[in-house]
């Protein structure tokens, strides 16, 4: 964790599995960037978080899908959404050809 | 202040001064999203916080002093600085001939 970067900097040219960086924390927050390449949530498995959660996609596309809604969100460059705590959710889909870029802000309760 | 919404969406063609929108605002934390154009910090004036700000700078371009540095921060295109509560700083300058868009993730004590 560093006090200072940049968010479009050392994208790995592989990506076998999601990349989780801690880019700062202070008091309740953490902001994180994550990397995606075409993972999903695992079918049937969802995220319950006991923090509220906003989300930012910088890069690439993806699909967020809430428990309960007919189809996921389509997310594109630049379109943010907040997911509060204990909403189920879970990415449906993120792009194949394209690293997805996503800044997530947790916000302890 | 909605839920969801794209960060590089309404820019106005026009900004005769910065415009400051709150895109979340959730417990301790309150998200923003800055356009500027042409703005700075007037000459000898500082911001000096109470809460820690963590920017993003996702278009433009802008220099950002902090208070006993010898020269400001060029920031561009993706570039993130946390600025801790109390770190007296300004914004030296931002892009004339584009708008800057600084997301700014405000934390309170």
């Amino acid at each position: 964790m560093t006090e200072s970067g940049n968010i479009f900097g050392h994208i790995p040219l592989c990506l076998p599995t999601e990349l989780f960086e801690t880019l700062a924390h202070k008091r309740a927050v953490r902001i994180e960037r994550i990397l995606s390449h075409g993972q999903a949530t695992p079918e049937g498995t969802w995220y319950d978080q006991d923090q509220d959660e906003w989300v930012l996609l910088l890069a690439g596309s993806a699909g967020l899908f809430f428990e309960g809604e007919p189809e996921p969100h389509s997310l594109m460059a630049g379109d943010y959404i907040m997911i509060p705590a204990r909403r189920r959710h879970r990415v449906a889909w993120t792009s194949t050809n394209e690293t997805t870029i996503w800044l997530a802000v947790h916000i302890d309760g």
